[in-house]
């Protein structure tokens, strides 16, 4: 059993970290921490866990964190998170960050989208944390970024397409659609139950969503050429799960079918992943809920010729906690699907 | 005082007619028919109505129609629909039909998304229901084919830039999003309540929708080019509503304001039409529920260039019924806005 | 056309007044008050009303509201209201509040449910806002005090009941449920979308929401007995409507078809009130959505020989804004019914 | 490892058990049937379970789940499975049924609410599946019969009174709300999304609702005096969960705290049953979700004197396929809480 924290329990992230650990058979939640619940028993802050852990919440003290546990997992708002990062990984204990601040390889990136960098000398060795483009290099290192909700669905989308030489690097589109968890768990006016129900929006989009620069650094990476990513984030009126409608233009003609044998072959080993093909319905959000699943249909316009590939994931599970997860469990050395075996609640 | 009827009055376009001509000052609903409610009073099939209407529902007799009414509405499913247009209009009353069957101007391109036209010597004398795009020829006509609710959104987002000569012919990506009423009246499983609550699911992408060669032959028409649409229909779970998401490369630089400016201008008489330039909010389902409004927000992605459109419109409203009763309001000489001055439910 | 004002424009019950009064033939909305939106136009505030009105709103004013409007809704929170009404009272404006302030005739019961009340001597002279109940006395007002939604749909469920002699007065519950626009716009953690969505839950029950006062009082006054309530309001997860689940011993035994015939005579000439016969369907909030009416379903459990009354309205129109224009319509001398005469959006 | 069979596993319930057995560490899963699906793998009918199960679906051959399993879940509609339970029983299997064929003791009884029972010699062996009153029974018995959804939430809510004498036996009511799942996976004109989003109705109230006399004989038996229930059942627009507030009057006062302590000693030693003190939070359905809990909050409304019981389930979990795991792993001898210690999806 490998002793865990989670710094920043309350929020949405930080419970779902809770909801797994707890059945997690290798990881032992020994610490949490909330500046609000100092001193309360967690289930007191979080009482759908009634029953299940006696854990006290505390204030984040970084030496106690480094006596108690070997993991900890940050679930701080970015800017917050890269100092505190820092002081644990400097007192020996391996950090799963879950803000942006070492997603970004750039520092001069990172400030032109976020603000200013205060340990820029830890990105080298920061790993981005989405196994199935890092799984060789997450084992080592103590630093890992998990990737953005957004990011992740729109990466594992477009990646074998960009891999294959396939991606015409000025025609990528991705159009995300994603429940309202993702924009935490703190209320405001716009996310208030009576303004989101029966309702659907758009926002920050023509290039102003800060999750565009990490999709734009990753498939750069992955196809060699500098790719511009235009994003459209789309509020959903559910709670959880994001679907990604992804467009490009293919560099050579293809059909739907090679395709479909592209992505099948480049996530052949995949544990999370799965390729619907023509014959196969389409991907929805219920179909991945609570579940650390990511679900692609690759498919061709016809008469068009574009690509069109729909990707689905939990925001709050592969888009972020059981990604986190999955990280952990490759840097303890444990199987990589370890605690998260949950199958989807459905209806 | 116009005597109206509506063939297929107990779907979810029938319904939403009543709700308007109810209240439409004049226009006198005096005819309805279903199969399933011959002889019941329409209150009894309709109860949200009860207390505001006396009519009794009766088998469709094209005569009976033509001796009581001066204008009718048709509610049936394409292919039904063609034959009761041509024997109403041979009888000399004015259609309006909600259907597909008279969308399209060439009876093969009909023919080869939606099957056999029996009636395919009234395609050119039939009218596009757009009234944004044929103001004039729709006083004219004595049928009316009232647009798709997809293509609604979608050519009233993408007309200004066709008709500027911006609009890139191959960049044309449409990625939309309904809600669930769109797909009717009629129980099924992929519509049966806990499969859509939670959910948010695309289907028949990738160039299956029947709405894309609708898109197609308009913009075709507008830009004087062969446009090629990729369009991406998605179900909210959500009653009502459609928002659009627009794509397309413009043919030279163009800036956001440049772009609110040219649909502004564009639409400036529009009664129904409301543009949102740069600095207001972006437009949202709710906030066109229950009225006739299409809200365009024109962006410009400054990293990319590509130019994003949104247009939110209500699909029962501006998407099939207040369009047809806009379109009827033009056939009878009336005030265009008259009875369609509703204002959105919020919250 | 009758000049009228809203004082706190801005929250859910002045929007929906905005709406109605925008459709209303005999109404100009001449003067609106927020402090948060103090010199900006009404519709940058509301955009909903974008197009519809010049309005600007102000900080309020009682001369200026005075000098401007012969009526004036006053739409602040309780204990807010009081001093404001009486200002505008002496002023010699008659004043419509939405408000709790005034509907407890006994200011020593106000204040055990809200606190201290500073305008005791209005009490006598304020008239509570139900025409079904008071329609001789609203007309001679000049303060009307709205009643709560709750106690709107409470009271005209068990109306007949207890005029009638029928009800005893010990055995009568209220089983509430409400839509979320009930508890105000301003958001709050248990009101966040993601809470709020895919649950349902049970508040201040068992004697603790300050309905209560409000439904026994009335209840008491018209059955002339001393009646308490056990009243429990649970949250749907939905905008608006209230649906309330009625239930009471009768005093002596009573058929399900004599209680409808008891109900349809009690209120066979009221506008806005709809029975539910034991063949009809029973009511829904969906079918009153942004309506004026109430439908009440009056049943007997034939086993128990208990009365069982569903009563169902939206709490924003009925419940809220609706009556209080149905308030203003009678202290004008215009028809009941004027600018109220919306259908309900369905689906 | 136990063997066993789901016969009609493609509804809500057989999903259910799906999900739990595949989950759960002692059953294997090994036999499955439809009528619809025959022949094709589970995971095709079923796609939640994509690449967790081999299984092919067949036709229900008793003699063949004999041979391959030890213990068969029935969840096929009432009438239609007391034959089958027969035959299934005369074959040696164990047999845990879901429908209401062996819930109702008294024959004449099963008759006069659902029609003619074809195996009443079994009902004196068959036992009531609420472990919380006959864990005693469960074991030695071959047939348990899994208790309706409304009727586990009803019954717990009350066992604590009913067997404690303080429970008035004329005053029972209960006021229970659930999510569509209850209505099961077939689609239907009620149930179809857009009639449902945003709604709120009552349905079969008035004794009607068949899970009446299910909860009269069982609280009957417990209180040892004739109970007569009350019950109005009312759909929320949610997928799962049930919540039910519960009346009665108390033969001898009592305080909200008495009845905490009464509730929490009778339940002290329940797995699954969290009681709520006066200072908790008041349960909500999204906190049981997916999970076997039930969660009781009794009080007392200090004004009236009436007790007033919230409690909740899932109504697919403790309503009905957790339930019957729980039965299952106390005849099988295991662990009661084996594969049942599922946490709620949080948001």
């Amino acid at each position: 059993m490998t002793k865990v924290g989670i710094v920043g329990v309350t929020g949405y992230t930080g419970m779902e970290l809770v909801r797994i650990i707890l059945g997690h058979p290798e990881m032992d939640l020994v610490y949490a921490t909330s500046r609000k619940w100092d001193g309360q028993p967690l289930q007191d802050a979080l009482p759908v866990f009634e029953g299940r852990t006696d854990l006290k919440i505390s204030l984040l003290d970084p030496s106690e964190a480094a006596r108690k546990t070997e993991l900890v997992f940050l679930c701080l708002p970015h800017s917050e998170a890269m100092d505190t990062a820092a002081e644990l990984v400097g007192l020996g204990i391996r950090v799963v960050d879950l803000s942006a601040d070492f997603r970004i390889r750039d520092a001069a990136v990172y400030e032109k989208w976020y603000g200013p960098h205060s340990q820029p000398q830890l990105l080298p060795d920061a790993v981005y944390g989405l196994p199935e483009i890092n799984r060789d290099r997450i084992p080592e290192t103590s630093l890992v970024a998990v990737p953005g909700c957004y990011p992740t669905s729109v990466i594992l989308g477009f990646f074998p397409l960009a891999q294959s030489g396939l991606l015409n690097p000025a025609s990528v589109i991705a159009d995300s659609k994603s429940g309202v968890s993702g924009a935490g768990k703190e209320p405001r006016a716009g996310l208030h139950f009576p303004e989101v129900e029966g309702n659907f929006s758009a926002y920050n989009i023509a290039g102003v969503h800060r999750h565009t620069c990490e999709m734009e650094q990753e498939l750069t990476v992955l196809s060699g050429e500098a790719v511009r990513v235009t994003f459209s984030p789309h509020l959903i009126p559910v709670s959880r799960g994001i679907l990604s409608t992804l467009y490009a233009d293919p560099l050579k003609a293809v059909t739907a079918e090679e395709l479909v044998d592209l992505f099948r072959e480049r996530y052949s080993s995949e544990p999370f992943i799965r390729i619907r093909s023509c014959a196969d319905p389409l991907p929805s959000i219920k179909e991945v809920r609570g579940t650390n699943r990511c679900v692609i249909a690759p498919r061709v316009d016809r008469r068009t010729g574009r690509i069109v590939v729909i990707s689905c994931i939990d925001n709050l599970v592969k888009g972020a906690s059981g990604q986190a997860i999955q990280c952990s469990n490759l840097m303890l050395g444990l199987p990589e699907t370890l605690g998260l075996e949950h199958l989807p609640l459905h209806p």
